[in-house]
């Protein structure tokens, strides 16, 4: 019994590594997040078992701690678990919880990258997220801090040339606010909706005009010079 | 005449996407830079055209607008010209300074993003760069600063949970030196070398005594607490 925690990547079914494909294709039980493209799945054996774990609108389908557990379970009776995720597992994908829970019932695993839509989302578009003189540092973060999280709250005084946030258009109005703290309001924003995938939608605005927006989850916000850069590569 | 600007990923011949591959096997021309694996082109077509244009042990062998410019030349005399890089493009890759010379020259493009080793190499180890309660924020920055850079100083005060350093092996001293005016000594630190790769190796340590280590390039620098994370997943 091995778990393969895979990323799926940003979304384009095409982002997918070989090396996931080849272990979806091996899957005798596939337990699968939210994914931007569920097609992904077609590599599936026509036997194998897929299971969704996902969060719905809003409301969690079942808690990390069940997620956790029933990979546990299917690893105890498969002999190839694959564990799915969009993007990478280990960037917000708190993959890191569902290792800690393997390795505690002793269960081998293997984690395979995917393609962060962090990054895939603005370089699929042609948005450099670094650029020599404009960024040589980026940061990414979440903009949906955990409610129950009794640690340090989040201080928006990111130092990296490029910040990125995912799942930042909840709480975008407060977010940008205190960034504003530590940047200057007319600091370009970049918002792409659906990156990579045929719906995608790219929006511009600055930190103080951006919330105004209308935005779509999911969604990621570029924040930094690099927006200025894209611009005059889409207007050249 | 189309240019596809493509991420070979980390370095594992299967961390390369499914997108890559397909445009790496419909190529004319192939211009290749240092990768991890140059078993990547295997690939391509048996009369496509390869040409190396990466650095060599130090010394550049083209300089950067040479090899812009070769791009372009290729691109006016053939249809799929592949230009292909590790990791990903836009991640500290120079990719933006070529789209600026193909827009210049109306070639149109095409950027395949890859897995960047700064998030790839962790997560096939099994370190994840977040965890819930540990480290809700990274960032991603080159240890080696273009010497003709005129522009302001690197400064080390990055307020991410996890730093994640790129070539930071040459001025290792130095840039820990400097990371140390703002984070804890006893700080752990996990190096790299060469991952995905068969001669994969992990090294442990923290910012105070990580540099006295023998540490072979290419190799990148994890630092935070999710390095000791990943020592208890490793010894449990």
């Amino acid at each position: 019994m091995t778990v393969y925690l895979i990323g799926a990547g940003p979304g384009d079914i095409d982002l997918i590594t070989v090396k996931a494909v080849k272990a979806i294709k091996n899957a005798d039980v596939i337990l699968y997040d939210y994914l931007a493209n569920d097609e992904i799945l077609k590599y599936a054996k026509n036997d194998a078992k897929t299971i969704y774990v996902g969060k719905k609108a809003g409301e969690h389908y079942k808690t990390q701690e069940e997620t956790s557990q029933l990979i546990v379970d299917e690893a105890l009776k498969n002999e190839n678990v694959v564990r799915l995720k969009g993007g990478d597992p280990f960037l917000f994908g708190r993959g890191g919880e569902e290792v800690l829970e393997l390795v505690k019932n002793n269960i081998k695993f293997e984690v395979i990258p995917g393609i962060t839509s962090a990054i895939g989302a603005p370089t699929s578009l042609g948005l450099p997220v670094t650029h020599r003189g404009i960024a040589t540092s980026v940061t990414v973060v979440t903009g949906h801090e955990d409610p129950t999280k009794e640690s340090k709250q989040v201080n928006w005084d990111y130092t990296a040339d490029t910040l990125i946030i995912l799942m930042g258009i909840g709480n975008i109005k407060e977010n940008t606010n205190e960034i504003m703290k530590y940047r200057d309001p007319n600091t370009p924003v970049c918002v792409i909706e659906n990156g990579t995938l045929p719906e995608e939608k790219v929006i511009f605005g600055t930190l103080e005009n951006i919330s105004d927006k209308e935005i779509n989850t999911p969604a990621i916000l570029i924040i930094g010079e690099v927006v200025n850069l894209y611009e005059e590569i889409l207007n050249s």
